[in-house]
């Protein structure tokens, strides 16, 4: 599966009065490189929408584990793949490393949505796109 | 003027590794502070879009003053007001308080905007209503 | 086991270009009321670390589920207590509402840590006093 | 005068339902375009700290103004300056460019400020130290 590496340096105000990233922080970096992830896959997010009719991925469960803190100025690699695609739902891991050290892991499910035709202004579940599946497959 | 006073309780996610309040959240604060105000005149952000045919009232130019640093779990008053109504920009003002010191002071300047017939997509400034600035000076 | 209730109005720096509240700020959302809930319980967070030489509770494991999203200028209520205490780690669980309807869950497991006297600025989990067990088992 | 560039990406997580930029997420990447000048001066925050006897530069005065909007997924270049040194404080300059035009800028007045003698736990203005000043007029 395609995997996406992006660094990152710790910002002062991502960091709380501990003196360490405040952690619904980790879930904004980790949505980000979600993002990166489907754009290395050849999707931008809004290219995407036009190309296949979709509304975005909305987050319906996510989860993340703390091993290690890290501080202001500290840099961080995130590495991104997707574990597992469903018929409408997908599965995203991140592992956020300090040198060689698993610091966070997160873990993403995310639905691929449309417009409902039955609800206007509603969202729908919708098959994920072949071409996009295939696209990760390298 | 009109005055909308809001007490809110300084979060640990709002506060940095200084132990106060990061910066830039006192002007999310002032933000919200500013949507309440208009509601307290009768003019909830979104109404108002359906009721002036507007888009909204981006900011185009804001500061702040900082004179005492507020911690975690302290309680802060924020009074708002609108200083001066100018055809299609006005300003608000206001002032974070301590008990009866003031901690914090911030600035806006907005302008009022609708679709610009001239270019699709676009947005133009336009002529603040009357009844606006009615509801104001109260 | 005590319950705390917190309501919480949705602001517009909390959502995102889809218009719904951008799912990290969730977690800051539960962030603070597991300090609400500490304090309703008789332990406000700095005088709980003089009264009990203790540096915190960091999370180590948090996740939420989100079944219905939330837009600028709803009014949200969230339900904390905690579902379990072990020897120096527990769980908390929130339930944030929309009128009946439950619309986000949030699981946190937290451990309760000091001082290590082994290691000179680092810290070590300890065991929660029971005056802390105590006063949650109303 | 040292200047220091810096590129970002807009991410989803920074902009709003009106899908651009939230305002105060400018000021978060000013100061950390602020801390980002002074390392490539040669003075990271923390060893600042240690060396020079100063505990930082807390914020007195900042002002944006907002010419064009940044949406999701544009890249941005941030040029940073010091405009000013006073005794104890000085002025940072920050240009956030999209290509070659001029999107936001951002003003702040900053205090060199370390432990004040006659008040244990307080914080006083100190003068800078000579050697960051040089060190910026490269």
């Amino acid at each position: 599966m395609l995997v996406n590496r992006c660094t990152r340096t710790i910002e002062w105000g991502d960091c709380d009065p501990a003196g360490i990233v405040f952690y619904p922080r980790y879930f904004a970096y980790f949505d980000d490189c979600t993002g990166r992830l489907f754009a290395k896959a050849g999707f931008p997010k809004f290219e995407m929408h036009q190309q296949f009719d979709m509304i975005g991925f909305p987050m319906v469960d996510t989860r993340s584990k703390f091993y290690i803190p890290s501080r202001y100025g500290e840099e961080v690699m995130i590495e991104s793949t997707i574990t597992e695609f469903r018929r409408s739902s997908f599965d995203v891991h991140h592992r956020l490393l300090k040198g060689d050290d698993l610091a966070v892991e997160g873990f993403e499910t995310r639905v691929w949505v449309g417009d409902d035709p039955d609800n206007p202004g509603g969202i729908k579940s919708k098959p994920i796109p072949d071409a996009v599946i295939r696209a990760f497959q390298q």
